[in-house]
């Protein structure tokens, strides 16, 4: 294993402590995994409070910051924070509005959040939660724990941000928070595994000349092994796993996120872009926004994911407001 | 060899209808593989145009926006755009003020560039020129076509481009880029070769634990080959090298990049910026400003550069001023 690190041990602390460098509008915990906005939320506006295991950078500490979230916890590689830890991070970030839990439906994380909440409420502060649960690897009726929160956790996070900021109360934040989820779904295509740091080795082993569909962003296995195909037929692929599950779809304009998955570079991301556009142009369906780069990643996996919301004006409104965080920033 | 493309030989330009797709205040010809913006710099401002080859993205054309790149030319994968297409380009973004190439310091790029800027000035575009050699892989007093351009180009394109947009001359805006050229130093470490889409296979080897030190962002061999070393190990030997190069550091504020190469993830990046950090501060030099992520990349290559700007007032006021563009954005 060939990585930038210190350690397996240290991984996580360690690029905390250059966050904290790196963005000096951010009060950082690398100890603890807790990373808030040195200057929180408006006095009265609901707080925004995400995490999950680490590997996923930026996401979510990233996106800590104006018109986002207030806070982030980061557990170590690929396992949730403790519930001990979230229920400070709540505390910490509610500001007298509640706070509002964005939580990615593994079952460790829904495990956690869910203890964390009960704590923080036991303290006073009210708080709603999102379970995000897009990825349309999973079958929507499969036993066990449903699906799996990739791509559209950064959607649920810039729009439901939006809201906050706007000075929405819990209940509407979380609302339009579940209408994201609702019609967000995410599909993705893996060139090689993922290493994790304590391992050391590649969690799967693709040949040559194969990639992997439907891949998770844990080193899960995925749903269908397949010969490299280009990357027009790879993006067909993945839209029409996307569109077949979107609900409802009527020729909404969509908003579309072309996401790295840490170790393919900007330019064959950009080759994706291009391909989801011939598709979705085919299709009829209108891109009315859309981001293309690293933002969801699982550590230094070569590939992508598409994930399309469908949206609607109250959507694209809070998407085009402005927002300040290291990852994700325009309109100020 | 596994890339998301179509085939090498239409990778630069699907990768040039990604941006036109994903940024519609781009104007671009994915086929000359000029990219400029919609709307121009403003009537009687000069005009900046970067490119060279491709592989590097987002440098040139995801810093094409307000406050930075007027226009960039994007050649195929490693190789200098001919000089008809940047003379081109150059008369297509001139506002009656006159363009300022910046060139990384290539011999394929450097010829191409003065071909270019002679039949631009024969169709009456007044055209100044900035080298950028920063690398310290490569000794001062080497023989043969210098140092090479990597890191500080985006420096030069930033603080250059803030100059032009506040209306000053062509000289002027010249004079700030080259000062920013001779106060800038850089140092790159791979942790594997990048693959070209026309080749398909790494165009170096390296062992399990063998990183290459002083590597170019061409797939060049680099200065030294090292066993894998821990990110403080790394950290210091990218930022001795650096430092003891910088010319008449004294004290002043400096604005850190750390850049990834394409194949290295974000929490790893971060990482390296926490050690930069820590060894910076041992040597008293203080950061005023810093960037971390993908900017300067060499395909897939797994790796970081480091690039050091011996800032002052004026340097730090032209790089917070307000940017626009693709991949570089604050301060609107």
């Amino acid at each position: 294993m060939k990585k930038l690190i210190n350690s397996p041990e240290s991984v996580v602390a360690d690029a905390l402590r250059g966050m904290a460098a790196a963005h000096p509008e951010l009060a950082v915990l690398p100890e603890d995994g807790i990373v808030t906005r040195a200057e929180g939320p408006a006095a009265g506006t609901v707080a925004l409070l995400s995490g999950g295991g680490s590997g996923h950078e930026p996401l979510h500490a990233g996106f800590v910051g104006r018109g986002m979230l207030a806070g982030a916890v980061a557990g170590p590689v690929f396992t949730s924070p403790v519930p001990d830890v979230i229920a400070r991070a709540t505390v910490a970030v509610d500001r007298g509005a509640g706070v509002l839990h964005i939580v990615k439906n593994y079952t460790g994380d829904v495990l956690n959040f869910t203890m964390a909440a009960e704590d923080a409420e036991d303290e006073g502060v009210a708080v709603a939660r999102v379970l995000v649960d897009d990825d349309v690897a999973v079958a929507a009726d499969a036993p066990g724990p449903g699906r799996r929160g990739t791509g559209a956790t950064l959607f649920v996070e810039k729009i439901a941000g939006a809201r906050a900021e706007e000075g929405a109360p819990l209940a509407e934040v979380a609302a339009v928070a579940r209408k994201v989820v609702e019609r967000s779904r995410s599909y993705g295509v893996a060139l090689s595994s993922c290493t994790t740091p304590a391992k050391g080795s590649p969690n799967f082993e693709l040949g040559e000349d194969e990639i992997e569909l439907g891949i998770g962003i844990h080193g899960e296995p995925g749903r269908e092994r397949r010969t490299l195909m280009t990357a027009a037929d790879t993006a067909r692929t993945l839209l029409d796993a996307v569109l077949d599950d979107l609900p409802e779809y009527a020729g909404d304009p969509v908003i579309l996120l072309v996401n790295g998955l840490g170790g393919t570079p900007p330019a064959e991301l950009y080759v994706m872009r291009a391909e989801a556009q011939r598709v979705l142009d085919e299709r009829g369906v209108r891109v009315a926004r859309s981001l293309v780069g690293n933002y969801v990643t699982s550590l230094d996996m070569a590939g992508c994911t598409f994930t399309l919301c469908r949206a609607d004006e109250e959507l694209l409104r809070l998407w085009d407001a402005p927002v300040d965080t290291p990852a994700l920033r325009w309109g100020l």
